[in-house]
């Protein structure tokens, strides 16, 4: 079949001819790929940043968005069938560890990770397992929800922490209108009743945020600490989620948010620095997110079913990969890239 | 009446008499003090370091810990009679903000806090409010438990949000094993299931806590994140409470801190500094602690009054005022330092 | 002022003169009443159903459901001032006991209900507390936000819990498509992302209801326990809200719970009668509701000021509260009456 | 291998030969039985009850409590290795379904259960999954915890539950000092603050109760409620453990219970027959209990291993099967009743 890989770091992926995939172990499932999310991490991946960290021999497939069809199932795979409409959550879970055992999928003690440390879906098809496939509804196609397997089930995840700890009249600042922050603010809108007040530097992006529900839209122009904290009556907003992570959005935030608040840290890049005493004299927390569940991609699939959180997407053929990598490297694409195959 | 007076910054503190405090206010209730606590905060008071933060007008009466018993009551006061034995919460909160209505005192929007920026408890009577006072068993006395008023009621506060996030085999860390650290010890054997495992510099106040019921001491020699690491599997702790927060700790303890773990920010001094990367790629969360509700005075007065938190004291005259706080600031208290007018 | 006062049991209420109330404590509040909600409580009160549990001394003035303008106010009050748009918790709370301290507002052990046990607001003034007067949008009317203080917040409390406890893709019944129900399923939509079934006998109650949001309405026709099955996949719904909690309502509900589900005891008058090997081999719970607390009013308030609940109203001059009764239980009004000084 | 069989109802089981259980699955796990919990059910599946709701193919081997030593595994197993010593959770999961992903063990919805609707424990062998054995500390014998894999998890899952929801200075009121009890009010006191209040009929084994750590023992004369509402200040438990579920338990239950209370229903029998007006008035909930989960089953191991639940067996060889149960049945057997292959 047709696999694009990484054959070296600083160099360019290629296409080339691998033989299909096939059921090792009794829950492995085989996926034909509908469509895989050209995202950042694989520009990432090619410039060498994950070389140490997930230790994969080359050459391997690279991509971790994945949607398909069913091709093929191990024995005693009972969730799914050929022919079965998935998207498949990021990892492959051991489900026998104490996180799996408690549906903290993410801290598995023995994942593994399709597209970062074993073959991904820029290709035909690709293996997971029974623990990593989730039925999408008859009205959504893979190429259309692919990239919220990662990017989206991360948004989906963060904001349903805010969702839960926040009550109508509470303001949650989404730090971020790019692909994650668009995705968080619909499903904000959707799960909670909360007050979305969305914060960009481009202008453009905090236009569509308020397009796509945000109550209020504030352009990152120097005056929007300011401008957060006179819509709060000079408190701050109960919750910040931050998407963005560098270039000083941290401070930024912290400075708009309210004693008790809660600070959800899910873009990274810069270090969050703060006085021991200001946590502890307004009480404020910070909360770690990683991708979302099993179960939370069950729940986003419900949503993208439902219509109520969508997501812009271009298209390109499998073969186009060095196209679709340079618009994304270029800020060409609106929206995510996907590959189909 | 006599009270204790601060008359200026890098000064001592002065016996003078003042008119005893009389009921403003339907709700105001005056306390003839019997015990407080000679704290830390009333050395850095001195110093200046509270100046602009209180803005308190000088001369005013110190001692934010106090307890003791009820002389006088508004005729609002409903909840408690004269002659009660009372401990005071830090705070004079309104009872009418949404904080308040919550029951998170301590962001009351409204306080002010006796002791720092109006008069407390150095003093032979102190006004307060109803909403300050809570009633102490028969067998407590005041003297014996006013230092929980406030360090006691911090750790009580921090060590109960990390109580209802372990479960049994789980791993709690304490930070610290001097006068919060010992509270919160012997509240987290009370109140949960939690591994408890000490760390000091001082070997002699990590063999008091394990004493006092810490599972596991370990005297921070260097080896001490291994040591926790190899107690936990290699994987680090579920919880871990930072009674210092300085001097290194908040690294080291992020170092003992386990994926998805929560991390008990008390003790200040130095910054947070962390990669949002590492926040996020472990799903960990900082969580901030001021002092504790009113409501949760009166169940660390509960668990004093069942013997299940108690602590080393050393009282001296009011009068003895100085000598107090010259052997706490030469380290030559054991417990904690009580005035007794 | 004039008043509408319960002179008998057994008898009409009796439109009468009587002084205006006064300023008898340091937090009382005088309202001007704007609105004061026509309720089937009422109607039960003369028949004498409360004549026991409330120990009223007669005559008194009725009326449970107020909202209007503050009128005065008592020297300790800081939350509201002279001329302030406000609706009234139904409840007078202490602000002492250990329930007020944690928010529980309607488990205060000391609270007075005006309009059931001393002067409501079928009348020109009311006398409450600052603890009870929230204040409102400038958006909003009295008359037209008044019966979301008691019925109202009983739904918003009731369905703030079940969506606290159900996630996207979930079912929530709605049993009984009501005055309370219909607050119910906007709040719901307005706060959580779970699928709203609502059931009711009355068809038109049924289209109304998913007129203003709900995702299926089921006219209870002997067939709606399948189909809530049927539409479940023959789980059962996540969680059922019960506002009738008559005539059958709790069996049937229960049939249509899923394993693990919660069912939201509203409405009464039947006995729930289930089998405890029922209750623990599907491991469900009952929850039950009672009004809510002061922040739920305020919550709510907020919904209603940015239009996500609206109730339907039917406005009568105070003199003409015999027509507004007896329209009542004939059935002839729409939405909630309201009586307009 | 032995094997102790339901060959019929209302007749008697026998001891016979059958072969060993084999490996047929990638997860099997084949345990050689090191005790089996002889349990009351046992006595009901013999009487029927059990006959349809299990639908078993007679004849079938019975035992539903147990533990041992790993004997064989199947290619798919990581978790455990060949003589590891293991407690087996009752059921066997699918780890698939969404309950699984939740970590819901008990509302898998494919689950077998050994002993009820497979091959049980009475035998030399059984075969379970990966996903049902729990490894115990070195220091424990697989014959002396077997009757906490059911029993014992039982208790364990409803009072966490009560734990969660109670603080120091709340009443915890356990109906029963049975096996369930004892578990209960050793759980009880090793992980929360709560005061533990033990009700039953039995003078001996209120004192037993007391002695293992419950801090009141009333014995139920008819005085009981009052006694329990006289020890809280006339209000109630916040929480009531009922492990009867019979016999007038529930009623008398709910007369003790606390505004706001929890009432925890994990015995069975007899309706709970309440009007709905109680229920909304004072607010009180019902929480269905059914065995725990996995993780549960590995905490209450960690809290053997720890000392803080201990069990009080009476061993019988495998063969003396017919002894057991008749012992049991008589009511002679102290604490539980144990085969040993």
């Amino acid at each position: 079949m047709k696999a694009v890989q990484v054959v070296g770091y600083h160099t360019k992926l290629q296409l080339t001819d691998i033989p299909e995939p096939t059921i090792d172990g009794p829950l492995d499932v085989i996926v034909r790929i509908g469509g895989a999310g050209v995202c950042r991490t694989d520009l990432h991946i090619l410039e060498g940043q994950w070389e140490a960290k997930s230790g994969v021999a080359l050459p391997y497939t690279i991509g971790h968005e994945n949607a398909g069809w069913v091709h093929a199932v191990g024995d005693a795979v009972t969730n799914v069938a050929v022919g079965d409409k998935v998207i498949l959550h990021p990892l492959i879970t051991c489900g026998l560890c104490r996180a799996c055992r408690f549906g903290d999928d993410v801290h598995c003690q023995n994942s593994t990770f399709p597209g970062i440390d074993v073959n991904g879906g820029y290709a035909e098809y690709l293996r997971t397992t029974a623990r990593s496939v989730v039925r999408i509804d008859d009205s959504l196609e893979p190429a259309d929800v692919a990239a919220l397997a990662d990017a989206g089930l991360t948004a989906y995840h963060a904001v349903a922490k805010a969702a839960k700890t926040t009550r109508p009249g509470d303001v949650c600042v989404v730090i971020g209108a790019g692909g994650l922050g668009h995705i968080g603010i619909q499903v904000l809108k959707a799960i909670s009743g909360v007050t979305v007040v969305v914060l960009d530097r481009n202008p453009a992006a905090v236009e569509l945020a308020v397009k796509i529900g945000a109550d209020h839209g504030i352009v990152a122009d120097g005056t929007h600490i300011q401008q957060v904290l006179d819509l709060t009556g000079g408190h701050g907003a109960e919750a910040v989620v931050d998407f963005v992570g560098e270039g000083g959005a941290t401070a930024e935030g912290i400075a708009m948010l309210r004693r008790a608040g809660n600070y959800y840290v899910v873009g990274y890049g810069e270090n969050i620095d703060v006085p021991t005493i200001d946590v502890i004299s307004t009480e404020i927390n910070f909360i770690g997110n990683l991708v979302g569940s099993y179960n939370d991609l069950q729940e986003l699939m419900t949503l993208a079913a439902q219509g109520k959180v969508t997501l812009h997407t271009t298209r390109y053929r499998l073969e186009d990969f060095q196209q679709a990598l340079d618009d994304l490297d270029a800020g060409r694409v609106r929206g995510r890239a996907i590959l189909v195959p």
